[in-house]
This record gives C-alpha cells, sequence and structure tokens, in this order.
C-alpha cells in the first residue's frame, strides 16, 4: 500500500504545480521595508470647549437603514445626554432629540469617559441630516446621509478597510479613503485601535482612535466586525470578560436581525445584505451564532437585496504565512452554507497584506476520501483579505511559494478597498494600494452577482 | 489534467478500500428496537424530612485531589447552608464545617431551588471521610474517598458515561455502572438531564436528573464536562445566556488550573492528568479557551501523571450518520497539539453508541495538498465515543458503510465503560452493553501509554 500513497503524494504535488498554470498574481509591487510606529499620543488632542463629545461615530441602527446609532464619549459629564437632528434642508427649530444612557467601564486601571449611544429611528430614506452634540463651548455639530430606500438595482458605494491601527501607515491608508469623494459607508472588517499593545491594554489608545477615525466616523457609519484585538481578554491582569472595551464602545444594531449579540448581525443597505460574523465567539453546532447564521441565511432575499456579502475578521482562504490557515477551523463549518446561499463576497482582515482570490469551494471532504483541495465554483464567494490598513504590528510579507491556485491576486502593501455596486449584476471592486495616490487601483475586477448573474469574472 | 484528477481520486478510493482491511469491526449485535422513555417525575421523590437537601454531587475541588465541592439544592429554605464532615475512622466529634454561598435562578417560568456548592479544602489522601448535610428531620449523611496522592503508578479506576438523560435505558446504563465495586470516580462526557427536550426546557427535569444520579453522585467525584444539552440557549423564550442551568448546578474546580470559565479546566488524579474541553465554547486562536489550552499541555508532567486524557462532548473520530463531522472544526483546531503532546485517549459523546478509533491523526493538510485522510500514529490517541448513555432521542444505528479504516470497532448499543489504570504502562479498558450483566465486556483493550509505553495495541 505503501507505493499507492506515494503515487496519490506525488499526483497531488503535480497538481498543485499545475495549479499555478491558472494565473494567479503575486504583485511585483513590494512596499519598501519602514517601522510600524504610532503616532503620538498628542497627534490626537480631544476637542475644545467644555465637557466636548469626542470620539464620535455613527453606524446603522435597524435592519433597513432608517435608523442611526450615534456613539460619543464625555470625558467630564454624563450630562448633555442629548442628541438633537433635523433634516439639512428643514429649517433648524423642526429639531428632534433622542437620549442616551451613557455607561463607563474600568479596565484594569483605567476608567473610561462617559461612553453614549443613541439611536434615532424613522428617519427619512437618501436624506441628510444634521446632528449636535453637546452644549456650551462643547457643541459639536456633525451631518450623514441616509442611505436610499433597499431595492434590487439601487447603486451604492462602500470603503473597505481592516487592520488600521493608529499608526503613520494607517493614516495614509485612512486620508486615501477620506480623499474617495464617492464612499458613502465603510465595511470595517476588524481590528480597530491596537490598544492591546501597549502595556495592560492601555485603553487610552482606544480614545486616541476614535479621535483619530472621527472625521470619517461622524459623517458616515462604519459597519462593525469584531477581530482578536478587539477581545482585550488578559487574565494576567484580571481582565478575563473577552471584548469589553469593544462592546461598550461600539455598538451595532444585532437586536434587528434576531441576534443574541453584537458579534454577529445582518443589515440590508441599498442593494446589499451584509452578515457579519464573529471568528472569536463558537461557532460550532448548536452555538448561538450558527443556530442564527443557519437561520439568517435562507432569510435574504436576493430579488430585494442581490448582492450577499459577508464580513469576518479571520481570512478562510488567505496563502501568506502569517495567520496561515488560521480561519479554518471557522470555514469548515460555514463554507458549505455560503456556496449554498451564494453569497458574493467574503471580506476578511487579519492578515496585514492584501489577496483576492478566484470563486473557489472546498466542500466535498468526508473525512476519508481525500477531497480536500480547493475547486472552482461558480457558486462560491470571492474572498478578499484586506487587513492592510498599517497598524503597529507592519507587513505581512511572506507569501507561501508557488501561489496556490485559489488566489487570483496578492500582494504585501497597505491599502484599502471600494466596492461600487452599479445594478443587481454587477459591481466594480478595486484595491488602492497607499503608495499610490488613491484614484490608481493596483488591483480591480468587474464582479458579477452570483444570483443574477453568475458567469465567470475576466480577472 | 482532468486525467490526473480521476487518477487521484480512484487511487483515494481505492486506499479507503483498502483501510477495511485493516479489521474494523461492525459489532454483529444489533439493540432490539424498543421506544426511549422517560421514567416519570414520580419515580424521583425527593426526600423525606423538612426541608432536606437533594440532589447531592460531589466533584473534585482543587487540582491535585485534597479537596472536594459538594453541590446540593434545597427547596424551601437556604439554610441550613452548612456542611459538616469528618474522618471515617475518627470519632464523630473531630467535625469540620464548610460554608455554602445558596444562589437560585430563573429560567422561563421555573424558578430553581436554593443551590448550595461547599468547598472542603485540606483532606487527607486516601481517606474515607462522611459528610452531612441538611438539620432536623431534614438531615443526610453521605461518604467518599479522596484519591491516592498524585503519582505515576498509583492505579485508579474510572467509569465512562455520557448523553445519559433519565429514561428506563439511562436507568439501566446508571445501575450497571453503580454495580460495578471497583469504579471511583466517573468521567462524564457531557449531556446530562435533557431538560432541553420539554416544552420551555422544563428544568423540573434537571431537578429529576440530580435526585436519579445521587446514590452515585454523592458518594463519588463525577467529573463534568458540557454537552449540547447543556447549552439551554433558546431565544424564544427569552433564555439568551448558553449553558445558565448547568453553571448554576454543576461547579468545577476551574480556577485551580488558571482557566477563565467553568467549561474547560484540568484535575489531576492518581495518575492521571485529565483536561476537560467545550465543544460549544470559542476555540478559534486567540480565543480563552484555545489560549488556556496552549498553556496547559506543556504543564503536563509525563514523569508524575503518566495518563493524559481529554473529554470533550463532539467527538472528532465517528463513523455513525448521526452527528458526522460535527467535530470537524475543533479537531482542525486541537489535533496536532493533541499529537504533539501524545494524549492517550479522548473520551466524546454526542452520539448515541458506542466507537473505539485506532490510534489515527489527520494533521498532515494544508488547503492544497490534499492530505487529508486519517493515518496511523502512534503518538496519537485512541478516540472514544460513549454518547450510548440512554437518553430521550434513542439509539444511533446509522453507521457509515463501508467501515472507515480510522474506526476499530462500532456498536450501537447502550453501556457504559470502566477504564482500569494498572501503572504508568498499561490500562485496561472495557465497554459493557446493557444488554449483558456488568461484567461482560463487549469491547475492551489494553492500552498501553503514550509516553512510556508507545507500541502498538493489539486490537
Amino acid at each position: 500500500m505503501g507505493g499507492a500513497v506515494s503515487m496519490v503524494i506525488l499526483l497531488i504535488l503535480l497538481l498543485n504545480i499545475a495549479g499555478i498554470c491558472n494565473g494567479g498574481v503575486t504583485s511585483d509591487y513590494v512596499r519598501k521595508p519602514e517601522a510600524s510606529v504610532d503616532m503620538p499620543i498628542d497627534a490626537f488632542p480631544p476637542p475644545s470647549g467644555y465637557n466636548a463629545p469626542e470620539q464620535v461615530h455613527i453606524t446603522q441602527g435597524d435592519h433597513s437603514g432608517r435608523s442611526v446609532i450615534i456613539s460619543w464619549v464625555t470625558p467630564l459629564e454624563q450630562y448633555p445626554n442629548l442628541v438633537k437632528y433635523w433634516e439639512a434642508k428643514c429649517p433648524i427649530k423642526h429639531k428632534f432629540k433622542a437620549q442616551s444612557r451613557p455607561t463607563i467601564y474600568k479596565y484594569y486601571n483605567y476608567i473610561s469617559g462617559y461612553i453614549h449611544h443613541a439611536t434615532i429611528n424613522g428617519l427619512k430614506y437618501n436624506t441628510k441630516y444634521f446632528y449636535e452634540l453637546g452644549s456650551g463651548t462643547g457643541t459639536r455639530r456633525f451631518w450623514f446621509t441616509t442611505p436610499p430606500e433597499v431595492g434590487p438595482d439601487v447603486p451604492y458605494t462602500f470603503g473597505i478597510m481592516g487592520d488600521l491601527g493608529q499608526t503613520y501607515a494607517s493614516n495614509t491608508t485612512f486620508e486615501h479613503y477620506v480623499s474617495n469623494q464617492n464612499g458613502q459607508a465603510v465595511l470595517f472588517v476588524g481590528d480597530l485601535s491596537y490598544a492591546d499593545h501597549y502595556a495592560f491594554h492601555d485603553n487610552v489608545r482606544w480614545d486616541t482612535w476614535g479621535r483619530f477615525v472621527e472625521k470619517s466616523t461622524a459623517y458616515q457609519p462604519w459597519i462593525w466586525t469584531a477581530g482578536n484585538h478587539e477581545l482585550d481578554y488578559a487574565p494576567e491582569i484580571g481582565e478575563n470578560v473577552p471584548f469589553k472595551p469593544y462592546m461598550h464602545r461600539y455598538h451595532v444594531p444585532y437586536r434587528a436581525s434576531h441576534s443574541t449579540s453584537p458579534l454577529w448581525y445582518s443589515i440590508k443597505r441599498a442593494s446589499t445584505y451584509i452578515i457579519v460574523l464573529s471568528s472569536y465567539s463558537a461557532y460550532g453546532k448548536y452555538t448561538p451564532q450558527y443556530e442564527w447564521l443557519q437561520n439568517e441565511l435562507p432569510k435574504v432575499n436576493r430579488a430585494e437585496t442581490p448582492w450577499l456579502i459577508v464580513l469576518l475578521h479571520s481570512p478562510w482562504y488567505n496563502s501568506n504565512g502569517y495567520h496561515y490557515m488560521e480561519g479554518e477551523s471557522m470555514r469548515v463549518m460555514f463554507e458549505p452554507w455560503f456556496v449554498d446561499h451564494k453569497v458574493d463576497i467574503v471580506l476578511a482582515g487579519h492578515v496585514h497584506s492584501y489577496e483576492r482570490s478566484e470563486r473557489v469551494s472546498n466542500v466535498q471532504y468526508n473525512i476519508t476520501n481525500g477531497l480536500s483541495s480547493p475547486v472552482k465554483n461558480h457558486s462560491a464567494p470571492v474572498y478578499i483579505t484586506i487587513g492592510d490598513g498599517g497598524n503597529i504590528e507592519g507587513i505581512a510579507n511572506r507569501f507561501i511559494e508557488p501561489q496556490p491556485s485559489y488566489s487570483a491576486y496578492r500582494e504585501a502593501s497597505f491599502g484599502h478597498a471600494i466596492l461600487d455596486i452599479k445594478n443587481r449584476t454587477h459591481a466594480h471592486f478595486t484595491w488602492h494600494r497607499n503608495h499610490d495616490s488613491e484614484p490608481v487601483a493596483a488591483d480591480s475586477l468587474w464582479m458579477f452577482n452570483r444570483y443574477w448573474n453568475p458567469q465567470e469574472e475576466n480577472n
């Protein structure tokens, strides 16, 4: 039997080498080695004025986009805990008000400011609103635009970022995205502040991060995913509750999708159905996340929201030596569902580089049949790894050679992406490396919707 | 390339067929089809006497066996919350006392009795103790024997049960085990009461189960593992906290092994090191369970505790159609560690039949190489599936054909097992089907310790 085994191994190796001929690209561009250095705390001064609201961020507040959760921190007092808001085109006297219930949390030797979350409901679609926080010298005003009503051919443009942190490189990534006037909302695939990089997970770095990104997060919704740097699990200093700072600071509308945890939930926005999953929660059969996702996927009506997009942190298809196969255990659990339900795109972070997969699946395996290599599958998602925000941990530049056949494009650079949905059949995806100016796309793909237009794309 | 693919598949199929020749046994014995019927609630009357302590159970209370957690329920009042205990050979006047802090919990429309847990410390090894709970007419007295001091050649005998429930078949399994005078402690692999089988997870069935097993659990420690029927996750009735009844009722010494959750922990007992894991908690990289296990395995000193045994609920190697491959996602995560650290035995439940594996591993896979069939490995554990306690859900009698080469023995019967550790090199494992009288072993194996005696066993 030994001879037969050798022959199988040989053939498998030959097949893998053959796989390269499919034409996956490893980019020639190599980011210059540079130290990853956090911007100093001084770079993020709090706003002026007494007890001025800071770290302002908004996210979708219901399932279909007529509600917004507005979050902010007041350093000194919990009052005022009001948000005033009004339609931009209406006179300011027609103000509405909503209240927050401020909370604080302790983490080792850190005590947070008063963290506010206020949900404002019953908004009109496709409408610009102003909102105002604070009072007296600390008053601050912002605005946002609600999304168009949910529908199958509604164009919408998302920015995509992950693993951002707060280094000088993070700043480049962020400023590039902000300079793009088309982005209407951000799909953020986890790892926000990297506060856990500091001694005792210095939560001041959660505050500075909130200030860093405010100029976008206060004006357009960021859709949040929890990454491993949100765990802040540190039994050595008595901090045993996973996700404590993150869950206090970033609220999401999980109840609207009948989830029982803010770590997994869904929203509809324009022509998309977005499912957020947690790589660091239980996903075994019978667990809350598993039960929720099993019930959730059949609810997606592609006639209403053609584009089914999943966000999670730890990638399932990644050919970088960093974090190689860390997503495998979750892939084993959920990949058949993604294929059955024709998920269009899976966005992940975690690996500090960029990679785009072919449409592949790996779902035939049954323990004994050895059928465990990815194969092309027109019902499978494109897997995009975009943990290239530019955080303190630096670049992941150790790609596995030869490039596996599931990998269509990979590059060890920092950057962000834009997903420009045109209608029910077409979307244009572009990835922008920080080295170039924002309008340049280093990688791009016309994506075809898996439900309405399940043809092969031209890489 | 298509031809090459076919050839590989053909060869793999041939290898699998060849695998059968290794001689895995599917037992000829077939359990007569019988309805699974729970014993009536009347079968479990509370003890007599005012506010008499009931549902008494003990488990190890520290890491090395000099402590016991005594747990009980008082239906009417929380006082007395005392346990009195004394060495059996000493006069009763030398009594010690320990206090419980009673808790209650609500579950939908159910309110529990006062649940007591008292930890008694500083016990002598290998010593019989009496203990007394309650007062007045409700006084009840029990006893236990502490284990011998931890050491490499200390003989010790464990009973092994799983998925017990409270049917007439459960009773047969349980009574068979109790009739064996050699069992000193029970390794229980999860799924206790099956209360969740009833409307609104009728928690009265948690109480009846506690009474059902008391005649063993009050006298020898049962080492608890959480199964899926401990989840009691029922968002439809507002019960969103996984493991709520279980964690209120069954305390384990998790802090002694630096765990931060009662769902995973370890103990040393005689010549064994026992690690309990949770199939239904997060186990992805960076999660608390993952971090704990990664730190835990290198701590095992085989010169002190030669026998390394892991308990978990959802089996990794199971060739039954029921729950097939449900443990796969956890296997993917942890199997390489089990092989590296030469785990001797992995005990699982979940599947309502009995199966014993060859010593196999499946750890060569790297996404593209197709090397994902189990192979013989002398550093690998024997995997035993023993979810055959006989609960309300009935037998799992749909084995996958042909029997995979990793499966050494399988049989769709109810039963229990005995692990009789002789010294650092040898242990005798026997499985007892309920149909036979307890002394009959339907399957047996002399197990050789992986650290001290890593030879191939004779099936």
